[in-house]
């Protein structure tokens, strides 16, 4: 069969989109080689509007589940190539060709990991990669943020109004960020200890978080003992796609969309973190909104086409 | 005091910009003349990603709660002007005046009613204002649509996919809307009947809406039996606020935003419904979205002017 709606990516994105699709009655696929996409494995969701608190997985599972409940498919699986055929877009993975008339690229924006072990375990129990999302669980504690770019400092102006003592971790011999920020930084005065030409070698903790292992010591210890640790350095969106659809991307490789979350490709729509939409905020509720605007382009192509 | 931000409008837009910037550690005031926005009183929402289904005043109560809880301040009341003065806005109810270094505006945009008796009680109860939230209620019922726009035929088409048949009432002689949606809703055949030079006099039903009276007869009867109504007639925004501020409106008096919810007008910023920003697509989980972009870029200029 040929689909209406193909959507790559399983986070809050493609399932809002899959959750709009279902209910214009467009016969819809899900394709995504991991379920529920950064949200789903990144601990407890307090910063959604209308959620007071939610684990990460039962929000994403809720998303699912209404999804089925309106008839959506969902398959596993990468999406290695995609290509226009005629009138529809052939979409394979490893196993599988699948055919649909229009297309939402809903694949996300990778965070970059430090890759240690440890890391994924203790994700969302000491370990985060979202100072926004996670930062207030911080309130009168020690915290560490890794990375050295302007993201990382703003991460630290933010915890500051909750940590009462912050490290940023760079791996380089200065930090490079807005002059705006350093200076709202210094402003935190003690609370912020910048430890450059360093880096998190071990990470420790059995169920939660109990310390790093530096490169370089600081104040005679390679240990640094924290409670939560931030990890900002940087996202690799994936351009293979995008690439073989010919679509515009910005500086940064995310997706251009317009406002009705358009690529510059007819029936090829883009949502969440893969977009540049909303710039570097990056959050469940703007991706949600966007594959439900996604879906509503593609419906309202769906009705022009059959005519 | 002077508050870091305030906020007009507890609908789904203001009250998910009041949770960001609470978490923000912005003071914040949030001013409102109706809890809730249109939300509050449009009944079960299922079409909100990550929530099967809630009623619209529990969803609304949740936010409430959400930003109450971090801090946030409530006032009841209408925002009848608004001046810059200096480094603040001075925003003043019948009662009050209040400071704030920043605005957002998200009093949303009223959708217009018939004003027939009962059309509010029977609000959730029958008659709908949103098809693309409430139109999946009616699997196999009869609804009628009142509207002689392009609006209204989509939602005739959208429809349906779910009644087994739908009046369209429109008062005018005939229905105005793009050829490429008329042509749909030709295809949907005798589902459809449209009734010209015709409007809703009465809307009858005790706890439940039982049927309409129509100002000429149909089929030798006044009585419309049907189990929905969705009236769809049109939207009214505000402008007073917008035009005291001198903010740029589209030609439908929605104002004008960019990507990162900021108006034409320095620490002035917008959300939902009352924006151009999604165009015609309004829904709750866009509106929210707005509401935290525009909280996070009321911030950035927090930190600023903190410089």
């Amino acid at each position: 069969m040929i689909y209406d709606l193909i959507i790559i990516g399983s986070g809050a994105a493609g399932l809002a989109a899959a959750l709009y699709a279902g209910r214009y009655k467009m016969t819809t696929l899900v394709i995504a080689g991991e379920f529920g996409g950064e949200t789903a494995t990144a601990g407890t969701i307090e910063n959604y509007p209308a959620i007071a608190s939610i684990d990460g997985y039962d929000f994403m599972k809720t998303m699912k589940d209404q999804a089925l409940s309106l008839g959506v498919k969902l398959a596993d699986g990468r999406v290695d190539s995609i290509q226009k055929e005629g009138s529809a877009f052939k979409l394979s993975t490893k196993e599988e060709t699948f055919e649909g008339k229009t297309v939402i690229l809903a694949f996300g924006s990778r965070r970059r990991h430090l890759n240690l072990p440890n890391e994924k375990e203790l994700t969302g129990k000491g370990v985060h990669y979202c100072w926004t999302c996670d930062g207030p669980l911080y309130g009168g504690k020690t915290v560490a943020m890794v990375g050295g770019g302007d993201s990382s400092v703003k991460g630290v102006n933010f915890l500051g109004e909750y940590a009462q003592k912050i490290y940023l971790i760079a791996k380089g011999k200065e930090i490079l960020a807005e002059p705006i920020n350093l200076d709202q930084m210094k402003k935190l005065g003690d609370k912020v200890e910048v430890l450059t030409e360093t880096e998190v070698t071990t990470i420790v903790g059995d169920k939660m978080l109990e310390k790093l292992v530096l490169s370089k010591s600081y104040q005679g210890s390679s240990d640094l003992k924290v409670d939560g640790l931030f990890i900002e350095i940087g996202f690799d969106p994936d351009t293979s796609l995008p690439k073989q659809l010919g679509l515009k991307l910005d500086e940064k490789n995310y997706i251009i969309v317009d406002n009705k979350m358009r690529t510059n490709v007819s029936r090829v729509f883009a949502a969440g973190d893969a977009t540049n939409h909303f710039g570097s905020f990056k959050q469940d509720i703007t991706a949600a909104a966007m594959g439900a605007v996604a879906a509503t382009s593609a419906y309202e192509y769906k009705n022009q086409s059959k005519t």
